[in-house]
């Protein structure tokens, strides 16, 4: 029943993360290496290149095989695998982004989604703690709020069914990490709710790099302004919103990846206070070792609402051309307006988001131009 | 993409009944067997004796090497042992009641119990797929209510969070057997959801045979008449209902085993009507060759509340002796009343619950004074 010290140095904590070739994955690598930490990989590179790791070892000035970043091309779903890491690795604390999380694809293959996203995470769960690593950060989503029941949202808006398959794994999957530290009051659990990341880290060397049809704004926007795509479909230009376009929180990945440090560091006890935790979270003591306990829920975005036209416009910008768009009929699902209540990140883990709009288009940019297919282009 | 016909007759029917050997499984095997269908049983015996399948046989009167009742002892997650099964037979229809069901020990073990229930259900639903099986009746239970908003709880009374990981997998289960319908309109699903199911088989030969002391009243109060335990708890007698006591909607298993029969004769499109279904349920139009598809949603109970005290009471002209009891606290998350509007079930299905309360503790009282030690009696 005991669970890893998270209250040492930096350089003496070893972080799994899970995903790590992922577009938020390689930038939270960077940032954790940037920091100190170890950083194990494991990732199935079903929707992630390995030349992502090769160019987080550019960034950070690592050579191919220093210790401090290892890769493993595994499943979480592969039992067998996770044990080898776990005897190769003195983890300490897991960050959790491997999943599936195409929407539409969700919907269309609803059980790859459920296995994938659940069934992987309860594997992972379970060698873990066989291994009393029961740290573990979630890359959890603001779909969980559905539609929203009040703007700005707080961690204690009420949860709401989400509309497709890869948002339920989302809320499911925040269930049963909040019950296994209700089972086992050893868990050190956090929630990050994304809002809507976007942007590159400033070198250019990694970004995002979806397969086929981007499904989600900026990377389109990205490849129209490459010339991959004709025009921006701008779903609904009639939302009781500033310029009728629907209005989200984007947020730079670099900011997000920090989020996830703060995190780590504030499970260790280094940062925030030892009060009970707020807003949606189950208050866990902090042990006499430093490592808290209990489920930390988090909102992570900017705060700030940005509309279609707007990140439309800033990616103008930062492209120095104009970008054709077409407005199309709303899409289903889609609410007005969304963004997030930061005051709780700030407050408990110290973190806030530093990056504006025009940042994040022109980093994202930056890599889309340098790299127009992707780390394919490599 | 397809799917196979149930509009052929009983005996030409092949259905696969997941967890056959506990205690609503080997009752509805009964039904299932008197009106013809073939019957097969996959039980991992986790919770479960194969005596009891033994008992429906006897009850039945089939041999013991009767292929119209074939039983293989695997775990719904042994995916080789599934393809086996699917293998060796020509499955048309799934009866699905394999998982844990004790909350308290879903609360200490969630891993345990996601697993178990959810993963095992995927896998089931992944090789069935792979057969072209998409005729599935899935166990729920009126738990996916939570504190229900009204009562009598139709089905669509809105979903509520479950308190324990228990009821987490049927709200969840619901909500991945709704999207694999959603995600390929092949499926035909129904959802059962059970209000408290107790009794046994008129034979005395079948009944519930909890492991270790019994979580549910009734196999409680049955355990207190044969001696087996000294006195009911009974917890709170200060609700507001007509003696103090929490109500339920009690039912008889074999009014719940016969609700199952009806579900598939209805998926066979052989009783209902073509309407689109109501009451949260989500319509699917009756193929050409009369199997629905959609996902159907029913509550089975009796639509009669009755409390600890009139169960207590029922117990002792069953066994004719009186029933020592002891008023304890409520406990944390039990509601004061819940009943079922079973209108849509006998609307729909042509099904209604036949057996009171009384009927249910004399059935109940045969099956346990002549088994005081369940299965291992035999």
């Amino acid at each position: 029943m005991a669970n890893k010290s998270l209250a040492k140095d930096h350089g003496e904590t070893c972080v799994l993360v899970t995903g790590g070739a992922g577009f938020i994955g390689s930038h939270t690598c960077v940032e954790l290496l940037n920091q100190g930490y170890r950083v194990v990989v494991v990732d199935d590179l079903s929707n992630s290149s390995a030349v992502a790791l090769d160019r987080v070892r550019q960034i950070t000035g690592l050579a191919p095989d220093d210790p401090r970043l290892a890769f493993y091309e595994a499943s979480i779903l592969d039992r067998d695998a996770l044990e080898r890491i776990f005897a190769e690795h003195d983890i300490d604390a897991i960050i959790h982004f491997a999943g599936f999380k195409a929407v539409g694809e969700s919907v269309q293959k609803p059980l790859e989604y459920y296995w994938n996203n659940v069934a992987g995470t309860l594997v992972l769960c379970d060698v873990a703690r066989a291994h009393d690593v029961k740290n573990l950060v979630f890359s959890s989503s603001a779909t969980v709020y559905g539609e929203p029941e009040f703007i700005p949202i707080t961690e204690d808006c009420p949860k709401h069914d989400a509309t497709n398959p890869y948002g339920q794994t989302k809320s499911m999957l925040e269930q049963v990490l909040t019950d296994l530290y209700v089972g086992d009051n050893e868990w050190n659990v956090v929630l990050l709710r994304y809002f809507n990341p976007i942007g590159a880290h400033e070198s250019g060397l990694i970004g995002e790099d979806p397969k086929g049809i981007p499904n989600n704004l900026l990377p389109y926007v990205a490849q129209v302004a490459v010339g991959k795509l004709e025009r921006v479909g701008v779903f609904g230009d009639d939302y009781p919103t500033p310029d009728g376009t629907g209005v989200r929180d984007y947020i730079h990945v670099v900011d997000l990846a920090r989020g996830h440090v703060a995190a780590l560091d504030w499970m260790g006890g280094k940062v925030g206070t030892g009060e009970p935790r707020g807003l949606g979270s189950l208050a866990g003591e902090p042990a006499v070792d430093g490592t808290r306990r209990g489920v930390g829920i988090f909102n992570l975005g900017t705060g700030k609402g940005s509309s279609v036209l707007d990140v439309v416009h800033a990616f103008e910008r930062a492209c120095g051309r104009e970008l054709p768009y077409e407005i199309k009929p709303r899409r289903a699902g889609d609410i007005a307006e969304n963004y997030a209540a930061c005051d709780k990140a700030r407050d408990e883990l110290g973190w806030t988001a530093e990056y504006d709009l025009d940042r994040m288009c022109a980093d994202s940019w930056r890599w889309q131009s340098g790299n127009p297919d992707g780390y394919a282009t490599a």
